[in-house]
Protein backbone atom coordinates (compact mmCIF):
# COMPACT_ATOMS: atom_id res chain seq x y z
CA UNK A 1 0.00 0.00 0.00
CA UNK A 2 1.48 3.13 -0.73
CA UNK A 3 2.13 5.90 1.61
CA UNK A 4 0.00 9.23 1.26
CA UNK A 5 2.47 11.80 0.81
CA UNK A 6 3.22 13.75 3.59
CA UNK A 7 0.76 17.08 3.71
CA UNK A 8 3.27 19.80 3.37
CA UNK A 9 1.87 23.86 3.27
CA UNK A 10 5.16 24.60 1.59
CA UNK A 11 3.97 23.37 -1.34
CA UNK A 12 1.63 24.72 -3.74
CA UNK A 13 -0.71 22.19 -4.24
CA UNK A 14 -0.79 21.07 -0.96
CA UNK A 15 -4.59 21.26 0.74
CA UNK A 16 -2.76 21.73 4.04
CA UNK A 17 -2.62 25.49 2.76
CA UNK A 18 -6.05 26.09 2.53
CA UNK A 19 -6.32 24.21 6.04
CA UNK A 20 -3.80 26.67 7.43
CA UNK A 21 -5.59 29.46 5.39
CA UNK A 22 -8.88 29.41 6.91
CA UNK A 23 -7.68 28.81 10.40
CA UNK A 24 -5.58 32.05 10.42
CA UNK A 25 -8.47 33.92 8.77
CA UNK A 26 -8.98 37.69 9.34
CA UNK A 27 -11.87 36.45 12.41
CA UNK A 28 -11.70 32.56 12.74
CA UNK A 29 -8.79 32.99 15.64
CA UNK A 30 -10.74 35.56 17.50
CA UNK A 31 -13.80 33.55 17.12
CA UNK A 32 -11.90 30.70 18.64
CA UNK A 33 -10.90 32.72 21.37
CA UNK A 34 -14.22 33.64 22.41
CA UNK A 35 -15.37 29.91 22.56
CA UNK A 36 -12.32 28.51 23.82
CA UNK A 37 -13.50 27.40 27.19
CA UNK A 38 -15.64 25.21 25.38
CA UNK A 39 -18.94 26.84 26.40
CA UNK A 40 -21.80 27.29 24.31
CA UNK A 41 -22.49 30.83 22.76
CA UNK A 42 -25.33 32.59 20.99
CA UNK A 43 -24.76 34.25 18.00
CA UNK A 44 -25.75 37.91 19.39
CA UNK A 45 -22.62 37.11 22.34
CA UNK A 46 -19.86 36.04 19.45
CA UNK A 47 -20.71 39.33 17.89
CA UNK A 48 -20.62 41.55 21.40
CA UNK A 49 -16.99 39.89 22.06
CA UNK A 50 -15.40 39.72 18.21
CA UNK A 51 -15.22 44.30 18.39
CA UNK A 52 -16.51 44.97 14.55
CA UNK A 53 -17.30 42.04 13.29
CA UNK A 54 -19.89 42.43 10.92
CA UNK A 55 -23.35 40.30 11.09
CA UNK A 56 -22.57 38.94 7.65
CA UNK A 57 -18.95 38.36 7.90
CA UNK A 58 -19.43 36.82 11.07
CA UNK A 59 -22.05 34.37 9.90
CA UNK A 60 -19.71 33.33 6.89
CA UNK A 61 -16.56 32.50 8.99
CA UNK A 62 -19.11 30.53 11.41
CA UNK A 63 -20.53 28.49 8.39
CA UNK A 64 -16.73 28.25 7.03
CA UNK A 65 -15.61 26.89 10.62
CA UNK A 66 -18.55 24.59 10.85
CA UNK A 67 -17.84 23.15 7.67
CA UNK A 68 -14.36 22.49 8.45
CA UNK A 69 -15.43 20.79 11.38
CA UNK A 70 -14.45 23.60 14.17
CA UNK A 71 -18.03 24.18 15.93
CA UNK A 72 -21.73 23.22 15.84
CA UNK A 73 -24.37 25.27 15.17
CA UNK A 74 -27.30 23.83 17.18
CA UNK A 75 -30.69 25.83 16.40
CA UNK A 76 -33.33 25.73 19.10
CA UNK A 77 -36.97 26.24 18.05
CA UNK A 78 -37.70 28.60 21.55
CA UNK A 79 -39.57 31.33 21.76
CA UNK A 80 -37.51 33.73 20.57
CA UNK A 81 -35.39 31.01 18.29
CA UNK A 82 -31.65 30.73 19.79
CA UNK A 83 -28.54 29.15 17.68
CA UNK A 84 -25.96 28.46 19.60
CA UNK A 85 -22.05 27.98 18.53
CA UNK A 86 -19.62 26.03 20.46
CA UNK A 87 -16.14 24.54 19.71
CA UNK A 88 -16.23 21.04 18.73
CA UNK A 89 -13.22 18.42 20.06
CA UNK A 90 -11.50 19.15 16.61
CA UNK A 91 -12.18 22.67 17.61
CA UNK A 92 -10.93 22.74 20.85
CA UNK A 93 -7.58 21.32 19.55
CA UNK A 94 -7.27 24.80 17.39
CA UNK A 95 -7.35 26.86 21.06
CA UNK A 96 -3.90 26.21 22.33
CA UNK A 97 -2.13 27.38 18.90
CA UNK A 98 -4.27 30.28 18.58
CA UNK A 99 -3.79 31.46 22.17
CA UNK A 100 -0.03 31.23 21.06
CA UNK A 101 0.00 33.29 18.50
CA UNK A 102 -2.54 35.90 20.28
CA UNK A 103 -0.42 35.78 23.20
CA UNK A 104 2.39 36.93 21.20
CA UNK A 105 0.73 39.87 19.49
CA UNK A 106 -1.00 40.98 22.52
CA UNK A 107 2.87 40.70 24.53
CA UNK A 108 4.82 42.01 21.49
CA UNK A 109 3.03 44.92 21.03
CA UNK A 110 5.24 47.73 22.12
CA UNK A 111 8.42 46.20 20.96
CA UNK A 112 6.61 45.57 17.18
CA UNK A 113 5.46 49.07 16.76
CA UNK A 114 9.41 50.49 18.14
CA UNK A 115 10.51 48.60 15.28
CA UNK A 116 8.03 50.26 12.76
CA UNK A 117 8.80 54.04 14.45
CA UNK A 118 12.26 53.12 13.95
CA UNK A 119 12.24 51.30 10.54
CA UNK A 120 10.28 54.39 9.10
CA UNK A 121 12.35 56.80 10.57
CA UNK A 122 15.12 54.86 8.71
CA UNK A 123 13.44 54.36 5.29
CA UNK A 124 12.38 58.46 5.70
CA UNK A 125 16.04 59.34 6.27
CA UNK B 1 1.53 55.96 37.33
CA UNK B 2 -1.42 54.78 35.15
CA UNK B 3 -0.85 51.40 34.47
CA UNK B 4 -1.15 50.87 30.27
CA UNK B 5 -4.40 49.19 29.11
CA UNK B 6 -3.52 45.66 28.69
CA UNK B 7 -3.45 44.65 24.54
CA UNK B 8 -6.77 42.79 23.60
CA UNK B 9 -7.02 41.53 20.06
CA UNK B 10 -10.85 41.41 20.77
CA UNK B 11 -10.91 45.26 21.53
CA UNK B 12 -11.87 46.74 18.03
CA UNK B 13 -9.08 49.62 18.38
CA UNK B 14 -6.30 47.49 19.94
CA UNK B 15 -3.21 47.96 17.71
CA UNK B 16 -2.42 44.43 18.55
CA UNK B 17 -4.63 43.77 15.78
CA UNK B 18 -2.75 44.52 13.58
CA UNK B 19 0.06 42.86 14.63
CA UNK B 20 -1.86 39.70 14.72
CA UNK B 21 -3.21 39.85 11.21
CA UNK B 22 0.81 39.92 10.11
CA UNK B 23 1.30 37.48 11.97
CA UNK B 24 -1.17 35.55 10.27
CA UNK B 25 -1.38 36.62 6.39
CA UNK B 26 -1.28 34.89 3.98
CA UNK B 27 2.27 33.92 3.76
CA UNK B 28 4.13 35.47 6.75
CA UNK B 29 3.33 31.98 8.27
CA UNK B 30 5.34 29.89 5.53
CA UNK B 31 8.50 32.69 5.45
CA UNK B 32 8.80 32.07 9.21
CA UNK B 33 8.66 28.05 8.15
CA UNK B 34 11.29 28.46 6.05
CA UNK B 35 13.91 30.79 7.99
CA UNK B 36 12.48 28.84 11.26
CA UNK B 37 16.54 27.33 11.35
CA UNK B 38 17.86 30.98 12.35
CA UNK B 39 19.97 30.62 9.20
CA UNK B 40 20.05 33.41 6.60
CA UNK B 41 18.09 32.57 3.17
CA UNK B 42 18.81 34.25 -0.18
CA UNK B 43 15.92 36.27 -1.56
CA UNK B 44 15.99 33.62 -4.47
CA UNK B 45 16.08 30.40 -2.02
CA UNK B 46 12.86 31.96 -0.01
CA UNK B 47 11.21 32.45 -2.99
CA UNK B 48 11.85 28.56 -4.47
CA UNK B 49 10.78 26.83 -0.84
CA UNK B 50 7.84 29.28 -0.60
CA UNK B 51 6.40 27.78 -3.59
CA UNK B 52 3.89 29.67 -5.49
CA UNK B 53 4.73 33.20 -4.11
CA UNK B 54 5.41 35.75 -6.74
CA UNK B 55 8.45 37.80 -6.40
CA UNK B 56 6.49 41.29 -5.41
CA UNK B 57 4.54 39.60 -3.24
CA UNK B 58 7.67 38.00 -1.49
CA UNK B 59 9.61 41.41 -1.29
CA UNK B 60 5.88 42.98 0.05
CA UNK B 61 5.68 40.75 2.70
CA UNK B 62 9.65 40.42 3.57
CA UNK B 63 9.11 44.25 3.87
CA UNK B 64 6.75 44.25 6.09
CA UNK B 65 8.49 41.48 8.27
CA UNK B 66 11.51 43.44 8.39
CA UNK B 67 9.36 47.02 9.66
CA UNK B 68 7.64 44.79 11.90
CA UNK B 69 11.44 43.77 13.31
CA UNK B 70 10.85 39.95 12.62
CA UNK B 71 13.72 39.69 10.18
CA UNK B 72 16.88 41.92 8.66
CA UNK B 73 17.67 42.26 5.40
CA UNK B 74 21.66 42.13 4.44
CA UNK B 75 22.71 43.18 1.12
CA UNK B 76 25.87 42.39 0.14
CA UNK B 77 27.51 44.21 -2.73
CA UNK B 78 29.23 41.02 -4.21
CA UNK B 79 29.41 40.00 -7.98
CA UNK B 80 26.53 39.27 -8.22
CA UNK B 81 25.16 41.18 -5.43
CA UNK B 82 23.72 39.23 -2.38
CA UNK B 83 20.39 39.90 0.00
CA UNK B 84 20.08 37.46 2.38
CA UNK B 85 16.99 37.44 4.89
CA UNK B 86 17.10 36.24 8.61
CA UNK B 87 15.51 36.13 11.38
CA UNK B 88 15.92 38.28 14.58
CA UNK B 89 15.91 37.09 17.95
CA UNK B 90 11.80 39.12 17.85
CA UNK B 91 11.17 36.80 14.76
CA UNK B 92 12.34 33.62 16.42
CA UNK B 93 9.85 33.70 19.15
CA UNK B 94 7.60 33.36 16.25
CA UNK B 95 8.93 30.07 15.28
CA UNK B 96 7.21 27.84 18.05
CA UNK B 97 3.66 29.18 17.43
CA UNK B 98 3.60 28.89 14.15
CA UNK B 99 5.40 26.06 13.72
CA UNK B 100 1.82 24.53 16.42
CA UNK B 101 -0.27 26.43 13.97
CA UNK B 102 1.48 24.73 10.68
CA UNK B 103 1.24 21.22 11.89
CA UNK B 104 -2.13 21.63 13.23
CA UNK B 105 -3.15 22.21 9.40
CA UNK B 106 -0.90 19.44 8.27
CA UNK B 107 -1.91 16.78 10.32
CA UNK B 108 -6.28 17.17 10.49
CA UNK B 109 -6.03 17.74 6.67
CA UNK B 110 -7.52 14.25 5.83
CA UNK B 111 -10.11 15.01 9.17
CA UNK B 112 -11.01 18.86 8.05
CA UNK B 113 -11.68 17.48 4.43
CA UNK B 114 -13.60 14.54 5.12
CA UNK B 115 -15.84 17.50 7.74
CA UNK B 116 -16.26 19.24 4.48
CA UNK B 117 -17.47 16.57 2.67
CA UNK B 118 -19.73 16.04 5.22
CA UNK B 119 -21.12 19.05 5.72
CA UNK B 120 -21.52 19.32 1.62
CA UNK B 121 -23.72 16.26 1.59
CA UNK B 122 -25.40 17.84 4.41
CA UNK B 123 -26.86 21.18 2.48
CA UNK B 124 -26.61 19.21 -0.94
CA UNK B 125 -29.57 17.00 0.74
Amino acid sequence: MPLEPAANVLSQNCPSRTVLRHLTDRWTPLIVTVLANGQPLRFKSIKEKVEGISPKVLTETLRSMERDGLLTRTATASLPPRVDYQLTPLGLTTVEPIRALRLWAENHLEEVEANRQRYDALVAA
